[in-house]
């Protein structure tokens, strides 16, 4: 594997999981009032947009990166409706 | 344009502006408590190396949405360092 896939992949991971730590912080938290409800509307449509995109092109890495952001971002936009 | 392209243009331009209400809403409240550092340094690096992807593979979509979403992110982490 070159260098730049290394990067790529990398960077998909990093994206990917960013909101895992969101997730674990608020859940223990249960607090939400300094973050931004419509980030994570704009973020779970966005993602989901996404989702559909990878689906229709087939597109495995767009699939699974946006599916499991999608999981991630959903529950913090939970969170921060049930904690609001 | 067919509606496929229109789909995942939608989805980049939300997914890149996702971060704008959270800069508006931290500069306003500055309060970041309940914000997740690890989040913010995550996505900061991932987008960094995305940026760094596009730019070696001299994918112009890539390049703007990221370089706009590193930009907007910076804010955020730099605010979360600030009133932490």
């Amino acid at each position: 594997m070159d260098i730049i896939t290394i990067i790529g992949l990398t960077a998909a991971f990093l994206t990917t999981v960013s909101s895992l730590p969101q997730v674990i912080k608020t859940i223990r938290l249960k607090e939400t009032r300094d973050i931004s409800f419509w980030m994570w509307t704009f973020l779970s449509v966005g993602i989901f947009l996404w989702l559909i995109y990878g689906l229709y092109k087939k597109d495995l890495p767009i699939i699974l990166a946006n599916g499991i952001s999608l999981f991630l971002v959903l529950i913090v936009l939970g969170l921060k409706i049930k904690y609001k």
